[in-house]
């Protein structure tokens, strides 16, 4: 019988799927709290998004570098992958695959040193959903961190293998968005 | 006809609903891309809750630090309402809706002063849905708001009157919650 310190420190994987709104934002959002605690964190962009999500870098590297000089917080190293490839502009499925390997091997090897205690795979599902990288693997691995080592994983369509084995699933879902009234998106808002 | 600038610029009235999780945590998400823009940020927790957002918190005071130092992003104004009142203990619903009232008498005065260009009225949909306020005296007074003024409003139970005139509306579901199983919350996570 576990106790309840055990309990309230058993690591979680988290997953944000759903066609609206807020599945990154929130992961991004629960990455204050995990910097609050003094955590490590580590970001994993797998997928370049519409402005490779310049405001919540602009605050993370804030945070990060007032741990830095101030010892507040924790430590957030934050990698986008693929960087300085040409990834949008190609449409050449295997280079996105081996860039998605080259993401997850850099996040397996985290994991076996147990760098980070929170883990942001942003976009990770697009990744999974479009089958660059064996699931059964991703998984497996997951499920086999050692430590206090929580991962949430961001992006539509996650898989059901990856719902099945997640302690808590939120589905973003949309009810009305101003894009649909022809609207674009705005600086402080969306990016 | 509006110009593309003109477009972007339209201020949003944004509304997070649902019985899932990052209701909250996706609009503090979004405070940092309005931070990052060099925007005024205003949060108003309108509702206790668990740990009174103590994480995210300490990352606004820090990302608002920044500003006062070094310049970089926006200000940041931080209201917790009815802080120093009996508010949980309270089960007097006059005291609740009065401090409901103090709050959004807040909000009006800063909306009419136009001192944001972000409004986080946090947990305003659980005072809205209790009655504790009149929604058509609120949804007047959003929908006439001068310049240009972004609010998003979290919580649960989002009246339907505020959904018919939100620019955006994302409902976060529940789809497995690691508290169904008996687990508790915890920190860096939780709050």
């Amino acid at each position: 019988m576990s106790s309840t310190r055990e309990k309230r420190h058993k690591p979680r994987l988290i997953v944000h799927t759903g066609d609206g709104k807020g599945k990154s934002t929130a992961a991004f959002g629960m990455g204050l709290r995990s910097w609050a605690q003094g955590w490590n964190v580590g970001v994993y962009q797998f997928v370049k998004s519409g402005k490779w999500k310049v405001g919540e870098k602009l605050a993370y590297e804030t945070l990060a570098k007032a741990h830095e000089d101030n010892g507040v917080g924790g430590s957030i190293f934050w990698y986008t992958l693929g960087e300085g490839f040409t990834w949008l502009r190609s449409n050449d499925h295997t280079d996105q695959q081996s860039l998605a390997q080259e993401g997850w091997d850099l996040v397996k090897k985290h994991l076996a040193e147990e760098k980070n205690r929170l883990y942001i795979l942003d976009e990770f599902n697009h990744v999974l959903s479009r089958g660059w990288l064996d699931i059964d693997e991703v998984i497996d691995t997951l499920g086999r961190r050692t430590g206090n080592q929580n991962v949430v994983i961001t992006g539509r369509k996650a898989p059901k293998k990856l719902i099945d084995v997640a302690d808590l699933v939120t589905s973003m879902d949309k009810i009305k968005h101003p894009f649909d009234k022809g609207e674009r998106g705005q600086a402080g808002i969306e990016w």
